[in-house]
């Protein structure tokens, strides 16, 4: 691996054309039985992914999903079964299908109740990985709501004071709805890194912060390119002493609401995420509507007040600009659109294969 | 200032007994004007943060809000109005009260309501500093809810790359029932380290962790014993590079449901309260009925399997014991109950004062 701080050879992502990309990702997962809107939606996820630069969770995802759709370890036509055991609250049965199609419905779910009631919430078990968590939260902006999405994830952090990995990266998304673009986005790992974020750093060479990984060790990528899931995280905040109990606390939290409050596995269970089992992935998904606590016109004049002020600040020599959560996403994305996204060799690789399996055309 | 480690003589707390201390707190409140009921519940915030061994939101913010009440600065019978816009959401203004009185107030509003519709969140303007968010989350535990409690504070948090405070610590608690004891409750500031903690570290003497104030700078005491407003904080997650900019995103998300979303102050504007005018301090609050999303009974066989095998984990050389959320500050309640809390020898001349100034009898 080079260590001068620039990608290796091996990781120089190549550009691939939105557009083609999105029709070959779609003819994938309806060629595998996914029916046609459900696997405009799964393709939409994963390419929203790649467009807001979260690449690990784009068509990176491609090949690992296809793989456990071949094996039956997904179900391309799930009965998604959402109960409502209050106004306002229930669960959902993913019926194991594609956590993209289970997430699109439990939020869809959620807003149309939230319409009604004010807000709406679902814990939902039986899915798998469902791509980004901003991808649901963000639908409630259209509806002008506050979206929530958090997922758990198999298990790769470490508990403050213990040395093994039992939380997922588990991330948190809120989105909330402006007059100006861009929305606010905050889409987190409750971890100190992402795995994506990690993988592209280890992709650099030389060493990664102090306060990501656990024990501080070097990480390393396996042949895929990416730090295999041996290599354990720190939650946000690091050490203890820097605060990573609150981030270990936040993950749990996660954990919670996505597991023991749905039905789906938790902590190292997991793990079954990898394995040739029913990955049983838990989700959870709310709605609040704006409006329903103080009229739109004012929210979003102090609001506007508040964001201003945040980017007017006073800013570190060599930073150009002050970013909102889910303004480098919404500038990556405009980058990207009608454009190109780029996609490791390594990825593009299986890409092709799964072209070949299929007899499908793919262009770069 | 000691620099050994050991907190320096100027600082050692004393110990005073709970009760005695309780009795004085409600009847301080009382004598400035405050209903019987109302002191009952504001000295009940203040010494329950004593009890968990919140220090710094305990009787030493005594004294500031009695100068804050003797200044006309707090209504003492302040008119509560809180508007349910749809079912589940509305809005509270909190008419300056005590932030304890209100936020105890508005909470009940949304365990009341949440009791019907499974659900229930309010906004709330223009109260004050509330004491510690986990109090009021933790008032959901009865009702076999989940207790959501936000709050907006004096900015002194900078955003990442930014070099002045406009957030601040912006705390988030949010309490999970349990079966068995003791319930999780987070309680965290959105900052790397709290006001209070920042505060003993310094009393200590030596240096603090790198990530926790901004710039890498000494923090300093003030003639109280506290580290001045002007000394400020990085957000959880320290530098950009370890993952700074959650916390700012998580701060900000605080501020913008404290602060626009009800009409309380938000950033800057929020150094009112350090000044002669309302401080217009913003809170937000939120119930779910666990119940609401799964029966009762799958969700503790489900949450215990997860604790226990987060507690049972291999732990790191010299950790005794892995704690979930909200149990150090039980054990802090355990050892503290119907006994003694520490005190800061400047807090306890200032108690004196007030003892003197009304005429109250006040034993250590």
């Amino acid at each position: 691996l080079s260590r001068g701080g620039s990608i290796d050879v091996n990781f120089k992502p190549i550009c691939l054309n939105v557009e083609p990309l999105r029709n070959f990702t779609e003819k994938v997962f309806e060629r595998l039985g996914v029916p046609e809107e459900d696997a405009r939606i799964t393709a939409d996820v994963l390419i929203e992914a790649d467009l807001r630069g979260f690449d690990c969770h784009g068509v990176s995802r491609l090949f690992p999903t296809y793989t456990r759709i071949r094996k039956g370890l997904i179900e391309t036509k799930p009965k998604i079964d959402i109960t409502w055991v209050t106004p306002t609250t229930g669960c959902c049965d993913g019926g194991n299908g594609l956590g993209m199609v289970v997430g699109h419905r439990a939020m869809q779910a959620c807003l149309s109740r939230a319409a009604e009631f004010g807000t709406a919430f679902l814990s939902v078990s039986r899915s798998n990985h469902f791509g980004i968590a901003g991808y649901y939260s963000s639908m409630a902006l259209a509806e002008n709501m506050i979206g929530i999405t958090m997922t758990n994830a198999s298990p790769r952090v470490v508990p403050t004071g213990g040395t093994t990995g039992i939380l997922g990266t588990n991330p948190i998304s809120v989105a909330v709805p402006r007059r100006t673009k861009p929305p606010f986005i905050l889409d987190m790992a409750t971890s100190a890194v992402s795995s994506g974020k990690l993988d592209v750093a280890v992709r650099k060479g030389g060493d990664v912060p102090e306060g990501w990984v656990y024990p501080s060790v070097k990480p390393f990528l396996d042949e895929e390119g990416v730090v295999p899931m041996s290599v354990l995280h720190r939650p946000l905040g690091g050490k203890v002493e820097t605060g990573g109990y609150k981030g270990y606390g936040l993950g749990l939290l996660v954990d919670i609401l996505c597991g023991p409050l749905s039905g789906a596995h938790s902590g190292s269970r997991l793990s079954a995420s990898k394995r040739e089992v029913e990955a049983n992935i838990g989700h959870f998904f709310g709605a609040m509507k704006v409006a329903g606590f103080r009229p739109r016109d004012d929210f979003d004049r102090d609001f506007e007040l508040l964001v201003e002020e945040v980017k007017a600040s006073p800013r570190e020599p060599g930073v150009e600009e002050i970013f909102i959560p889910g303004e480098p996403e919404a500038l990556a994305k405009q980058k990207n659109r009608n454009g190109k996204v780029p996609v490791l060799p390594q990825i593009w690789k299986k890409l092709q294969q799964i072209a070949v399996d299929l007899n499908l055309p793919l262009s770069g």
